[in-house]
């Protein structure tokens, strides 16, 4: 069963264009590897007070309760729906990718019951359909929604479907892993409830960590729950004792020390370049990428109104087997795009322009290189 | 609210001899910092499988579902209750320090009952009163207990607890977060259940990551389950696509892929130097610091046959005041060492030794370092 001995894993340096991880800029990566220091040392705790201030600007929100929980998106989404949903709750999701279904999932195994307003795969959520679902529901209490669908690249109106949920009393649980800091998400302004995020996407930054924010409204709900929130390690009552603690920080879990380097060196990029610089260029990219996408004949699947700038959906040519391009692209160009997922899948590659890969140097690489393995395939 | 700009953080370079994390060898920080390759990339699912190798190894055993869970060892703690607690399952939870108290707190949450049998703090778990409460408790059906208790420095013995567990049909959940790669621990031989433990105690790498491992009997409990595991992200079912689907790896979560580097090169490390050398260095370099605390005066507030190698819990002598002394240590010494938890709080100090802390120059240079401080501060 075991070798003689093993190695040193050496990956290669991969452009990373799919749906995420996106390439992480060496300033971040060489952030990772500056000295673990203790999480209760009074420097970890400074720079954890930063982290939250720039988490806040990157939401743009005021929101106390905005930090980074210690694992991926799925756990972000997890820490939204263990805390605000009770046993009993009726909760309306949008499914309109893959995601959506994720979240019912959350639902049913809060033990709550989830009322879904199905969408097309690669089209926003459609307000009319939520807002006669909240009419036809009048005792649900939250609306969940993927503000940037990853698994088809549509964007969705945070807005205005948070409006809608509040003049039904509903809060608005949103996910945001793929739309922060690649297309305005403005918390406060929209009034959103409780998000989360990812590192991994337009941060830039490794997967591994999901930043969250909770309103006063969302908060008051998780104060005044009867039951305990089924998981102790995402309650956030406890996990507040440590980010929150006045003076004195209770310890609840290790803080993965050396990802939060890597995390507050993102977040200090991100506050240099500016937010509103970081929409403009990942929209300028996407303007570009589609631009020499359509020069090829290629064609996106979801309607422009729709599209979303760092996630372009890409209709793959009749007659084109998708797993050999992508292997192609893989192994000759070291460049990563993704597949569709569920029904998508060979059907649609999904091209990430998120972060760091949003510059032009990307753009015109995956251009090329996709041309090139097409005209080697149809040949 | 938010200042003009920020700047990168650059935390000093401390010798960490607390309760954890440990000093992290630089091999490891140099490995965090490689470029970043996507979680589904056929070189990253190779690298998967070597680390699933590399952790049977250190877990001694040939255990099919052993695996990292992406978030630290409070998450693995949740992922093998989550798993393995049905609603309505009763509970042994053996209490002899701060961890006990967290597992019932993970019993409680999933819906189960928690029989509790205390011990003191600071002594391992007495096998007597384990084995009357499975007699008292015919229809338990899981004993769980921690293996090195991190809070008080003391070891309990998994071999016999165990046992005893299986003579009464229950089977175990083991807290090996401390134990793994610092003193003997053998799954397979000593036949334990459901094991968790953490990446930033013996193994030396950062926090954030926790190796668990379960076998055929847990695997058993956790497809017969009743109910859904009531955690998307910890459900073992769902994660085991991704970890270990044959050919194809179904999408569960982005895996935290530079972390996941960094325990690659933790256990290449380990493997190297051989598990039975790690613990034997644990312990001799344990015997070091203890001859060189008891010429100080100082004693150890654990009985020598129940002692932890890895995490020495010194007795702080009357008139010492703990935060001085722990401050002037971070300070001027940029030493880390730990205080109590709980009733131990201001009473014990916790000097940990393990991983890549545990060599002679973190001996010498605590000896000495504290030395100074206490003369200094009876002055």
């Amino acid at each position: 069963m075991q070798q003689s001995s093993y190695s040193s894993f050496h990956p290669p340096q991969r452009k990373l264009m799919g749906p995420g991880p996106s390439d992480v800029n060496p300033r971040i990566l060489e952030a990772l590897s500056r000295p673990t220091i203790g999480h209760l040392d009074p420097l970890f705790i400074g720079m954890m007070d930063e982290l939250k201030n720039l988490l806040r600007y990157t939401f743009q929100t005021e929101n106390e309760v905005t930090l980074p929980i210690s694992a991926p998106g799925s756990a972000g989404m997890e820490c939204c729906f263990a805390n605000l949903v009770e046993p009993g709750d009726k909760v309306i999701v949008c499914c309109n990718g893959a995601f959506g279904g994720r979240m019912k999932e959350n639902v049913i195994r809060c033990g709550g019951e989830a009322i879904i307003v199905d969408d097309p795969w690669g089209r926003a959520v459609d307000p009319a359909k939520v807002e006669a679902a909240l009419k036809a529901n009048p005792d649900a209490c939250i609306l969940a929604f993927v503000h940037a669908e990853t698994s088809t690249g549509a964007l969705s109106d945070a807005e205005a479907l948070t409006k809608l949920a509040h003049e039904y009393d509903c809060l608005t649980i949103v996910d945001a892993v793929t739309s922060l800091a690649g297309v305005p998400l403005k918390v406060d302004e929209w009034e959103l409830d409780a998000v989360y995020s990812g590192t991994q996407k337009c941060l830039s930054c490794i997967p591994g960590l999901s930043p969250v924010t909770f309103n006063e409204r969302a908060m008051a709900k998780v104060k005044n729950r009867q039951s305990k929130v089924q998981s102790w390690f995402l309650d956030l009552n406890l996990m507040l004792g440590y980010w929150d603690g006045e003076g004195k920080r209770a310890y609840h879990h290790t803080a993965p020390i050396n990802p939060l380097y890597g995390l507050h060196e993102a977040l200090c990029i991100l506050y240099s370049e500016g937010l509103e610089n970081s929409w403009d260029r990942h929209r300028a990219q996407h303007n570009d990428l589609k631009a020499g996408l359509e020069r090829m004949g290629l064609e996106l699947s979801v309607p422009e109104a729709e599209r979303l700038p760092q996630l372009n959906a890409v209709i793959i040519p009749e007659g084109v087997d998708d797993s050999t391009v992508r292997n192609l692209l893989l192994t000759d160009y070291n460049l990563e795009i993704g597949t569709g997922l569920g029904d998508s899948a060979g059907k649609l590659w999904r091209i990430g322009l998120m972060g760091y890969s949003a510059n032009s140097g990307n753009v015109l690489y995956c251009l090329s290189a996709l041309e090139t393995v097409l005209n080697k395939h149809s040949n």
